[in-house]
């Protein structure tokens, strides 16, 4: 088997020397066409690799286009593949039983085996089990929803009962399925918004062996130097997400979300000095 | 324009007599392979037709087949259309922003303008709106997922602060996003798992115009006998959805697949009773 998940993206934040995770949204509104879309985002990915922890494609934006767009995500995720960088299928999926085993199928087995996953956990937590599993056995990884990077997170994820938030109830679950695993890092990760700078420090000590993948940075506003928190000491153990301000940096220019993605990866290091 | 979503839906319900939401989430495992899979999907929809209110894929059956499972999952809905029968897309999904855009304008629009579908609320209140508004403008619909089916539902969904369950904060944002509405039913639904009959009249009440779709009828345990407190007077008000129950009835006899949707229509009927 492959390096699983977590350890492919440590050991690449530490041989190259990034944090970065860059996200690949393509709106078809930027482009001439699904063609343009698809040339140009398999062009950043290319130019930015050399920058980036991990890839995050949204699925969302993939699905807007039709099969065409399922189409050029399973391109993306082969190009990515072939570039030896971890891909993060970012599709806050979530449902019960047989359905979550069957999302698990088509997301994290076969072609897709070594992949990361989000997931939502608002069904309740036996209904990661199947995500979890499958990550653990392909050697993938699943991101658990902790605290959203949105204003309005704390409709659903705020304040529960006894004092604790329902973002630290499921932060409590990470943890638990992370103790259950051997290695540096757990195949069960958080995300927690790089919004919330000054939760970073509760949500890592309460998921000791998660990685935490933190969206949010550029066009929602979040700031590398706010994010150390989220690191271990050795600057190990987050991804941080920037998508809007990699691929669109200066319109379309390939170079340009090339310099983007480097500035990005040089401010997050400035930030853990 | 043609009916909206949830007018669609009663018409039908008043018209055939029948309350069944059949649920079409083909398993490969079932089948010899995916050509056998299709058509078998196909042809229980049409031979369930008559007696179902509206059809629900869930789209992780689909997922599982990578491409050629979207493939059927198109051709399962242009099939639903030609028959007239309203399209539930259960795909849960969620997310901020454009994000939410981008799944709504996939799922909500183009050709699968006049479809619904399940969303998680778990981001926050303001993540539902783009879905709103893409299923008010397309004639759709939107279920929200207020209290799933599964017994761990009560971890992420049950007490909150101040006594109020996280469901019924749910329910009450359901009801508010319906009384913004003209018309019998609302284009924002709400997901009620039939496994908690002592529930439904309490959730019926919170959000007097939603349509309350009821998963869990069959394999998961729910009795039809047991749902009479989801419905309005008139017995309009609800889809209740079986699965595996109809389309895997008798193995893969499409015969008792019609069969299973009609004993399932005349139970929820004599229920009302």
């Amino acid at each position: 088997m492959q390096t699983p998940f977590a350890a492919a993206v440590t050991e690449r934040t530490r041989t190259l020397n990034t944090r970065l995770c860059v996200g690949l949204d393509p709106r078809l509104s930027e482009y001439q066409d699904a063609a343009h879309l698809r040339q140009h985002t398999l062009d950043v990915l290319e130019a930015t690799a050399p920058y980036a922890a991990a890839v995050k494609p949204q699925l969302a934006f993939y699905e807007a286009l039709g099969l065409e767009g399922m189409q050029i995500l399973e391109e993306v995720c082969a190009a990515a593949r072939l570039l030896g960088l971890p891909v993060i299928l970012d599709a806050k999926r979530g449902d019960i039983g047989s359905t979550a085993e069957a999302y698990a199928q088509g997301w994290l087995t076969g072609r897709h085996a070594g992949a990361a996953l989000t997931v939502n956990p608002f069904l309740g937590f036996q209904t990661l089990q199947p995500f979890v599993q499958a990550a653990r056995e392909n050697g993938g990884g699943v991101f658990v929803l902790v605290k959203t990077s949105n204003p309005d997170q704390a409709d659903l994820q705020g304040e529960g009962r006894g004092g604790t938030s329902i973002s630290e109830r499921v932060a409590a679950e990470v943890a638990r399925l992370g103790a259950e695993e051997d290695g540096e890092y757990a195949s069960v990760g958080a995300v927690v918004g790089a919004t919330h700078p000054a939760d970073l420090p509760h949500f890592r000590a309460l998921m000791p062996r998660a990685l935490l993948l933190l969206p949010g940075l550029g066009a929602q506003g979040a700031k590398a130097s706010d994010l150390a928190g989220a690191f271990h000491a050795g600057g190990t153990g987050a991804l941080v997400s920037a998508s809007r301000g990699v691929q669109y940096a200066a319109g379309l220019d390939v170079a340009a979300a090339r310099t983007a993605a480097r500035d990005f990866r040089d401010e997050l290091n400035a930030a853990l000095q």
